[in-house]
């Protein structure tokens, strides 16, 4: 069992939390003045800690150790949401920096090479998961020349206000890099509900995010019968019914769908919706509940039209993203660091939401670990973990981090 | 049977259509440039036949009958939607200067007295029924100090511009006044589903109007299982199923509820609403009916409330409106008009829409008539009536409207 340093490690967490620090909050986009001050004290830090730092090209924090390979990379991200907690991301940077710390005070493991990362606007302030994208070699230039802020603010124009544009862009070293480890809080209730500390990542969940639309005949809402109405927001109420019939069918405990905007129009009382629109998303880790479930919804689409007078259409509102793996002998590492530390507190589940790590696995095997979020909350200012589980989630991953830099040592010696 | 001239009234009423016409609908709001100059128009026309007309302190046309009483008041608004038709309103207008034009040609009714009326912004530009509630002796101050149109000029403001302010407004005249007819279009689809040619209103439709508010707890659509969620918008949706059910066990055929407007909070794909919002109205002629609705409606959300985990609360949008029922008497009236112009071809059938009516029945006995709209379609630039629609109504209306007032003429000699 590798030993952290608990106050050193909160220490660091908290002064981090301080960059952005609104109430309990943390607000901290992307390139902001207070993102990039941040940044700037993680590379002090870093430095501090031995490590080769600095802020590389589209504004990623990357400290290389000055060990040989094989290195394992420990990140995450420390961008906020607009409305951010402090431990989304931040949590997980912070532990790379406390592991590198920590395996190099201790003589059997200061060989080791951990290289730590913050990557950039993991949130999308500008282009979701944009320095893990960089990182693994994917033809960023056409997302940067295309972002803006909500504000306008161009990406290009931030980076050459930050004084980045034109500095190199830190990427994946074959040979060295031989395997990804994020730390983060769970952003969900599972944890907590199971009492349990410790969550190993079996796999990302893949999404569909769809519009169905929805078109009947806008009528005076005083006027028209009930019986001669095609009224398209009935329509729509009714076939969320059967789709949900239907998923619960297809689905498994860790399948969730939701219907997270309704439109009607023109959205008047006086007035029967001519037309309505939903945008549903549904997330799972099984690639072919996910295609089941598209399958389905297009079934239902067109027993719907052929049973109805008011019509719907089915379209893409954004991208699919399919389940990503995590690495099984990287998570079995984590499972038995998790065993050793906190026996019988810790289980394996999925992640329901999207991380960097399901980027990096591109390039590498890599794997995810969780501690719980008290009462499930993420994205809020009200954000939390408690501190025990924060220090036991460190060790958990510096011990995992330790035993999978020497099996990578003993297997190329 | 009382002659009409059908030219004369076709030309009038194209006439008037010049007024705001776009494409082939209307755009004439409530005491804008080009509704003032159709109301100098109106007067004038009213002048030429015979009457005493003029433009009231609020807006109202009133032509009045140089004949001494008993006056039937035949009128409704020539205003019109955002997006009008060119029938809905103007005709019932243009209708009362024929009916006064055809009595008076004829030495059997040109004693008779027809008053004529223009009511203003009955479609609430911006303040809905004004020329009708100004005429009964509603309290209107409060409601013309604090209005505005959508483009936020105040109403006080549009009546100083158009040089109306401090003239006096045109009032129920006890003893002259002793009966009101509004000819109109239907603006639903009945009477062309029955293949009628007149509607004999039987009574104005009260409605209620009121917001239904669900709070759940928003959280993260990815990492939050189904089985602990608290989705404000799924319980909003599992609700409007259940009110069908019990509207449905309540309801007659001419009972109507729509859910026209549904906002999702926060409306994005990857969070579960944590509130949701819905927006119902429901009308019915029948007093005790909306009642149960409303008290029916109230069971539900207490029901609800005692089963689930998202809660509801349920408001009133808007002022309750009681169902206005037409005078049995004139009612009857127009049913012999219809039987005798049309035989067979005619109906009583209820007013699912508001109208000046209800306003004016409160000062002395009122009736209303309808002719068919094509496709049912009103408030909509589409709105239309057969031409032989529109004369074979104002045959009926102006039978009616001669035999209304030779039995009052008959009671007082």
């Amino acid at each position: 069992m590798v030993t952290i340093n608990p106050d050193r490690l909160l220490t660091d967490l908290k002064r981090l939390r301080s960059f952005g620090a609104t109430g309990p909050g943390v607000v901290r986009l992307a390139l902001s003045p207070v993102d990039l001050a941040s940044r700037q004290w993680l590379v002090t830090r870093m430095t501090e800690a031995g490590l080769d730092a600095g802020i590389d090209g589209v504004g990623t924090v990357f400290g290389r150790s000055r060990n040989s390979g094989p290195a394992l990379v420990v990140g995450s991200h420390t961008d906020t949401q607009p409305t951010g907690g402090w431990l989304d991301g931040a949590m997980g940077v912070i532990y790379g920096l406390e592991i590198a710390r920590a395996l190099a005070e201790d003589a059997a493991t200061k060989h080791l090479a951990v290289d730590v990362a913050s990557w950039i606007d993991e949130e999308g302030t500008f282009s979701g998961l944009l320095g893990s994208r960089s990182f693994v070699g994917d033809p960023i230039e056409e997302s940067i020349r295309g972002a803006t802020n909500r504000e306008g603010q161009r990406l290009e124009d931030a980076l050459e206000a930050a004084g980045l544009a034109g500095r190199p862009r830190v990427r994946f070293e074959a040979g060295r890099h031989v395997a990804y480890l994020e730390p983060h809080i769970e952003q969900g209730g599972r944890l907590e509900a199971a009492g349990k500390a410790i969550g190993v990542v079996t796999t990302i969940v893949g999404l569909r995010e769809l519009r169905l639309r929805f078109t009947g005949q806008r009528n005076h809402a005083g006027t028209t019968p009930m019986a001669i109405r095609r009224d398209a927001g009935a329509a729509l109420v009714a076939f969320i019914a059967t789709m949900n019939d239907a998923f619960a069918q297809l689905a498994d405990a860790d399948t969730v769908w939701t219907v997270g905007r309704i439109d009607l129009d023109p959205g008047s009382l006086s007035v029967v919706p001519g037309s309505a629109d939903m945008y549903l998303q549904f997330r799972d880790a099984n690639a072919a509940r996910l295609q089941a479930m598209e399958s389905k919804l297009a079934d239902l689409v067109r027993d719907f039209n052929a049973r109805n007078r008011v019509s719907v259409e089915l379209t893409t509102f954004d991208a699919p993203m399919e389940p990503v793996s995590m690495h099984t002998a990287l998570a079995d590492h984590l499972a038995r660091a998790a065993e050793a530390v906190a026996p019988g507190q810790w289980l394996r589940m999925p992640s329901g939401a999207a991380h960097d790590a399901q980027v990096i696995s591109r390039c590498m095997p890599a794997c995810m670990m969780f501690v719980p979020s008290i009462g499930g909350v993420s994205h809020d200012f009200i954000e939390d973990t408690a501190e025990e589980h924060i220090v036991l989630g460190c060790r958990v991953a510096a011990t995992a981090a330790a035993a999978i830099l020497q099996e990578q040592c003993a297997a190329r010696s």
